[in-house]
């Protein structure tokens, strides 16, 4: 089926993949190839439990499925995501050892069931960008924790100009641990900015961001202008071979880990079977005829 | 002892844990928590062999003492750092071979000689990235070669608008070797900038320093400017958790020079002991009552 | 013989150390150590493959060259590069099995034979990378796909203000794998903007590539202007040491791909010969006596 | 519950934890703490899809289970395993595009299908090595292909005396990609009897494979002699403290991929937690008194 | 053209790919896709730089010959290889400054020599590593210094039973550079064993030689059996499919220099193209008929 | 002075330049160059605190000592070391929090006193390895726990045939974090037997540590008989070109945390200041002359 085969189906509608829907996330095709995932838990979208596991299941699901090949993510009511809703995460269950004898708790054991509470926690956020298809975050409102931690994990990344961000973690007395730390330094490839809104918490604003290159975009009219020039660019996004865009993301996720030598080995080890496909050759002929390209679903 | 319990305390008063004093620095404590180191030698603070050895003494023993949370690091006089005392280094002498046959100097024993003292001097400088204290860097007037190398081993940069920057070793004929050349391009996050800077030893200022991300900050009034910015931040981190202050600087660290996914995993590794920690109901207690928080010393 | 020592011989001059000299390339001295590299096969310089063996003879010659101490590299014509000349270029041949057996092509014999030729293309582009002197380039009109492939691995970078850029592989559906995807987010130090630009294969002008921190200079008046520009660098640079430029340049490459703590284990072994070079206390006369030295040929 | 809590009940018995129970592997608890999984898929186990998909199951689900402390793999029937069921794979199919243009198949798609194949299998046999309980393999007859990337990623590997080992996949036109070509050089530590057993497809025996170091202890009596031996050191392993055993596999994993002093780093992070574990005081009472410790669970 | 095709040529026979012919190598063809590669430089092959070049010419055209399938590496006369000719090489002449003021050696602008003749003289010896067809390297007699080396750099190595072998740098005043101290205890997997032969220069036999794992076997009768075995082996492997066993090679040097997770990543990129060869159902029908395929050269 | 100045003096004597002496250790030269480190506390010299600072001070200073070539490690008494002395160490005191509140002890704050403790004692014992001259241990009797950690970090190993050994840690409740689990298993090449070792606590004996490659030799005759050989060797170590040797420790320990190619990029750097060595002709001359050659201290 080739991504206009549908075309003459009325969008947005429901993503029928996703069974059964998740609670705490509103998923839907905003057209052909483009799946807009929202976070959907009252007006700040404070993060629970529920959502790690959720966020897991639907980019899990979308990674394989023929239907999607662009990401937008926002998320509903006042905010993109105000951070950690602590009551309904379970830390303060693991943080007290619930084991036989309750009265001498083991800072080991509580460390080992910690440590796998992290592990899935961060698991369920790059998944987003272990899915190879492009990620478009879209945001508004509050960003904090949490909130920046998600952003991270996307690829490309949109604002609305009143938006405020914070990483906000030093606050509560923790270090940040499902992301931001280690991302936020790559994205913007200045340690020093990065250090110091770590250290600080200190709340940023979108043309900030933009400035030291966090946001590609800052846009006006708050989330809906947000997510309207996100899904633009994904359907921008939709007209490229899927080959080339998959491939591109999984090549860069690569080389911003690895030396350029390695870097360079291992894009010549995979354009080795990409080099023979099927669009080169049509999008080749398509751009000496300026004719628009129906590449097959990947 | 809690950080406020000096508080009746009159500030600034002198460093007692380090003894004795170091001669070509001024060591004081500016608040509860917070130590000035400043480089006191003569107008230019020129380095020398000493400062280099009284560097690491200042950072290993603050390390690990109670009393600093957070340090700030200027130079007094006219400038920050003009740059190595080549008079005063031991570079000269280890470049001739002091050996037995002083007739025919032995280059490979000569080198060996030159690596430790290359190494001794790095690790006098990293001191100041290792101790886990956040560390504060405000400088003014000329900021040339090791002032450069020493401002990347902090934290947060900040610089008064009369600073001029310059990475001037290729213009003494040898290629910088005390960690600017390793750091910087980190730091800024464009290697492109940072190989032109290190090619062609041309002097940049402030405004080009914070545009391209060497600085956060950029003050008024010269020394006293810069110093007193330095000191309002430290004055925001000394209020935050230590736990959360130094498990940040620590695992950013970590990050710079790791993957992604290696990052991801030391962080949970780091946080299964440090979730356990009080600063955190302290802290979110105090989020939710706005009243200030105390917390331990670490 | 010193740099200066043919100062009164008249430049721009041939190259006499290539031989053959190269047919899409015109390759000259302007001045003393400084040898000019241009693309010059047409109006846009569509590149061939005769050029990818001909680019690596040319950097290899120059590298033990004593003529030569710093590199231009600019196009001749209405473009610095408009990209691959796919018609001239092997892979048309490559993407279908030559072997014995041609009515059922082997996929897995096809993709040796295309890894082999993506690692030939790789290694001669990188040989401007390994060549230890700086190569600069000085670009005008359009640059495309592999246009900013060769870009990336020059040392710096100078532009026409109204030259246009795009990482444009993935609209010939396939992704960059020359060096593009690994290096310029490493450049820019903004792995946001980077994966933006690959994906969309966006065009971006000269200002916002010199924003970004792709460009150190935008220039006016066209090619000669970008050239003159980098020609001025090129002649800041021939007076340095050369033990000292390329030194920095071999130390800040290792960097670049190591963690600080390893970069700083190579410089100190790195440093512990070339410090004993006679080009530091000559410096530091010059320096002293404010005097022009004349650094000996390496 | 202590892990002698259900000393009373006999063993072995079902595993109640796995629900519904695989079909191709039967799974018991031995004793209490240890699990024993077989491979049960006819005479030779020759390994199916399912297999992949069930592996995972039971290694994601005991990874978590306070019930179990040890893993035994073994296979039922006349052989550890025979290598892949080819035509039970999914390889045949995914190796022909089962796209929308069946006659003229793509390289390309049929290259990510292959690579995301590939990527879940090995993922199903790292659920071994990433589970932290150590897994003993206990193998006998014909342990070919596949058999040998399953005991590379077990921890420790009893076999048979008359056992025959073959890695296989060279004789079938490809090359092992399912981790016995990253393991196998890492487990023997010799990378010379690696690349010569790996190209020429050699088989061979218990001794050897005792010998060169892949195997710890060679037994009689064919898969049950194999499997008491591994059920005897399961029993020695869980009379030691869970916390100390399941860091000592997390540590030595994470050494085996890093340098030295990463290593070391990276355990003093984990044991600051660790130390402070209630076992370490109870361990040595019960060496001083030289009775035996029950250890809660983890 | 099959491996079998030539199978009526009388064999050996003149190599005719490389024009002109080595002075210091004999080459010739032994068997359908066998080259023997044998040094030829009087009884005890002392190494010469020319013997560095055509090394390199060597391998870097059998690389890319669909002639050649499996090379064997020997020594004629009396022994495989003494060390390096130290009158025939480049270094004394490298290791004095011949530039203009030959009074006053740079040591610096020697070091720039030195490490350019060091990285070239490993890049000839690298070529066998890099050519992706399986290097044997049959010795005898005296294997000492570069001997080692050279063995080092190959995946299967064979001796006769009365071959002595030395790391010998040490007691010529310097470290080993071209290899062994970096392969060799990867390929003996024993940093402890690696170690003290490289300290002591200590002689060891063929008995020791394959008991730490530096052989995979002792052959008797000199030369003529040690080739003998070799050749056996080089026989059995050009029966096997070239897609599988380039791919072998090419994915166990990758291992061996990176993290398991790193290796399996790679080979997953790798077989995703390789896996849609027609030497798998071709290999899989000869297993089941029991019958000798041909494979199509590559 | 060169090493054999000293001769007529008589050995063993003291080792003047640590001052005072340590008090748990018995230290002193027993041949030119040549200096014997003894634990000295008690019959089985359990390791206490003082003792990790002591070896580090030993360490430190050797390291630049020009007296000291070559170092033997052994234990006075009935064992090398029987582990940690529990009682000792502040492994007790630092598990509980001692600060302000000690009614609730804060898991967090104890585990930044565990880290930092831990790493000290790492850096104590990484002292040995990072002194640049080869450290020979000698052991005898009982050698568990810190004792097979000492081992891990010395260069070359010898035994008395009575040895017994063990990784002891997970017995008294805890992984081993001072160097066993990172160097072991790199030190005998094989991970598999390092975990089945580390797992079960299980003992092993001298011939099976020879078998696996911890050792390099096993003598009689007890300590007396360990010492003796460590002596010998030494003996034959000092008469070697000290920039040969130190060399050879210092790239080797670099080849094991690199790949081969940083590796050899590494030594190519290392060498081009040492290849300019006298000692490299002295020792080539020394060899035609059959005489024995006097290195100057370095």
């Amino acid at each position: 089926m080739t991504a206009s085969s549908s075309s003459s189906s009325s969008y947005p509608r429901p993503y029928p993949t996703l069974n059964p829907p998740p609670s705490d996330f509103a998923v839907k095709l905003e057209a052909p190839g483009v799946l807009h995932v929202s976070l959907s838990r009252g007006k700040l979208n404070p993060w629970s439990h529920t959502m790690t596991l959720e966020m897991r299941r639907i980019f899990d699901t979308l990674a394989t499925d023929p239907l999607v090949d662009v990401v937008v993510l926002s998320g509903e009511g006042r905010a993109f995501c105000a951070g950690l809703d602590v009551g309904s995460s379970q830390l303060a269950d693991l943080a007290s050892d619930e084991g036989e004898e309750p009265a001498q708790p083991d800072p080991a054991r509580i460390a080992f069931g910690l440590k796998q509470h992290i592990d899935e926690f961060q698991a369920s956020l790059t998944s987003m960008e272990k899915c190879m298809k492009p990620v478009i975050s879209a945001v508004h409102g509050i960003v904090f924790g949490l909130g920046v931690d998600l952003m991270c994990a996307t690829d490309i990344r949109y604002a609305d100009e009143e938006s405020r961000f914070c990483i906000k973690e030093v606050d509560i007395g923790l270090c940040a641990d499902i992301g931001s730390l280690q991302r936020f330094p790559k994205i913007v490839g200045n340690d020093s900015i990065a250090r110091e809104l770590a250290m600080t918490a200190r709340e940023f604003g979108s043309e900030e961001a933009l400035r030291i290159g966090f946001l590609s975009k800052v846009t006006k009219g708050g989330r809906e202008g947000a997510v309207a020039a996100a899904l633009a660019t994904a359907a921008l996004l939709v007209t490229k071979s899927p080959v080339a865009l998959r491939s591109t993301k999984q090549v860069m996720l690569h080389a911003r880990d690895h030396s350029v030598a390695e870097g360079l080995d291992y894009v010549s080890t995979w354009n080795s079977a990409m080099l023979q496909s099927r669009d080169i050759p049509k999008a080749m002929a398509g751009a000496l005829s300026k004719q628009k390209i129906r590449f097959s679903r990947l």
